[in-house]
């Protein structure tokens, strides 16, 4: 239950509100966002694969962040979970539980951003909900897309032998946080940037390239111990081999540890057969991406960080998490 | 970006939390939780229904509401949207925003809930997303199902001459809501659980046998609204037809005006043709759901409530809003 305000045409203001910022989002299926739920016929022989994800102001983007940015990031690191598993979008459903003090031009600068991506990567929206809360914005979007049958790629085959690539440049996304705060220099906000809009790297079909692939969401050594646990085995990276943004190089070396460790790039993290690399190249460059070999899978378990000597480096936090530890 | 611990495995305290608490709920298609998106195959030659509701603490539930039922109740909800199109379940995804005071036992209470009511709609989690927030508990749930294409009831196809049918009785919820709250007797706490677990009207095969339908969540005459409006015709209901639960009848009819506005019902609301009734009786039957005939579609617009004698009633509000007014 909630306010009880009515709007100028009878109806309570939550239909006026909808109709002004999100009925221009709608796409086919989603009948005009009028209905009940979304009705479509999903593509004839194709798995559908679907992915939810969370962001709560505060914890995922900051207050001041430009609200064009804060729907677009939240609808990209959704598109980079469908790229992890190199899915094609289809469409995306969101809930948004809004401050009552939030005025309706924030979030039409955030309707903004998203009729933007939504062009960008042909998707509309489904559907979704909108509710009060009294704690910060938190946004919940759920990202549909589809995959040849048996073709999506998995974190828990990568295979002794394999190279470890990752797309892009990894750290951006930490500094850019960092930079966000204050904490280091960032003169053309290059880095503030990729913190508050990721880039997924969709359309690479890596389906028959890669043997096993994720997004590097919670920091590249913590995923990296997801991929190596879930496939039973060994991972080694070289962190002089890691791909750095010129404006994390310029901040000096000993920002490298923060790199490795933060959250927010991303990015796509592949096991590739040494037999497919031509491959992941060739489809790489017609992408416009940037790929890097960083390391190997090997036997054994969990994830070694060598440094440009080929002594193991000891990090002191691996990654990020989200919850409080309720161990 | 988030609490930064590590648990007792090395990994963060997130990954432990989300095995124990949520991976016994996923099932096939979901890959145990553990990759970026999860991956089915759609029944072949279905369209697909989806819908995604968020419900807040203090806001959609109450923070003593048992933990058992707070699940419960968003899957419920998001199940009714299914059933108001006629279709069939498949799953559902689910991101939780939670306050760090929360306690695990919270949760497996929360999981437990939501164990039982997979069982009983034959549903499992494909995924989902848990994250913190400084405010109050916020649940996001997408629900995916199923239904013969061309099929799916709308809100926006009643026709004039049908009936106006409702499932169950109104005004339990809304009337659940105040009983929690001490303002109404409610002696053996029908109408309590009524407000915590509504019973979503699934499989009443309504495809062949309305010709529009939606649920009634926001409230009875402010949903009729939006079916007379969608479906540019005018509703009559005739409030002493409405189905009341004896528990509400035995609380006097004073409150029959907030039986007809409030909200969290969660029963469906049918236009009917007359030559279908008798095939609802029987759908209904066979399922053991009352269904009652309140009324009917005539040409024009908009909803005109009718009391025992005729005369049209005016209530001072027609329904819940859960977003403030931004006018």
């Amino acid at each position: 239950m909630g306010q009880d305000t009515l709007s100028d045409n009878g109806l309570p203001a939550e239909f006026g509100f909808i109709a002004r910022i999100f009925r221009p989002l709608a796409g086919n299926g989603a009948l005009d966002l009028r209905d009940d739920a979304a009705v479509f016929m999903p593509p004839a022989g194709r798995e559908l694969v679907i992915a939810a994800d969370a962001m709560v102001e505060g914890v995922h983007f900051l207050p001041d962040d430009p609200s064009d940015t804060v729907g677009r990031k939240l609808l990209r690191c959704n598109l980079s979970d469908l790229a992890a598993m190199d899915a094609t979008p289809l469409g995306y459903l969101m809930t948004v539980s809004m401050p009552p003090e939030r005025d309706e031009a924030w979030f039409a600068g955030f309707a903004s951003g998203l009729v933007r991506d939504q062009k960008r990567f042909g998707i509309t929206l489904l559907g979704g909900d909108t509710t009060s809360t009294s704690g910060p914005l938190v946004l919940s979007l759920t990202v549909l897309g589809h995959v040849a049958p048996g073709q999506a790629l998995r974190r828990s085959t990568a295979r002794v032998g394999d190279g470890i690539w990752v797309t892009g440049t990894i750290g951006d996304g930490a500094m850019g946080l960092l930079a966000r705060r204050g904490q280091v220099a960032d003169p053309d906000h290059f880095l503030a940037r990729r913190y508050q809009l990721p880039r997924p790297r969709l359309g690479l079909a890596l389906g028959d390239v890669a043997s096993a692939g994720m997004d590097v969401s919670d920091g590249l050594v913590q995923d990296l111990g997801h991929m190596a646990r879930e496939s039973g085995v060994g991972i080694v990276i070289h962190a002089d081999q890691v791909p750095l943004s010129p404006a994390v190089r310029a901040l000096g070396p000993q920002w490298l540890p923060t790199c490795l460790s933060g959250g927010d790039d991303y990015e796509l993290l592949l096991a590739v057969p040494p037999a497919h690399e031509d491959r992941l190249l060739r489809h790489a460059a017609r992408s416009g991406v940037a790929v890097t070999r960083i390391g190997q899978v090997v036997a054994g378990n969990g994830v070694q960080v060598r440094d440009g000597a080929g002594h193991e480096m000891v990090l002191a936090r691996r990654g990020w998490s989200h919850v409080p530890d309720r161990g």
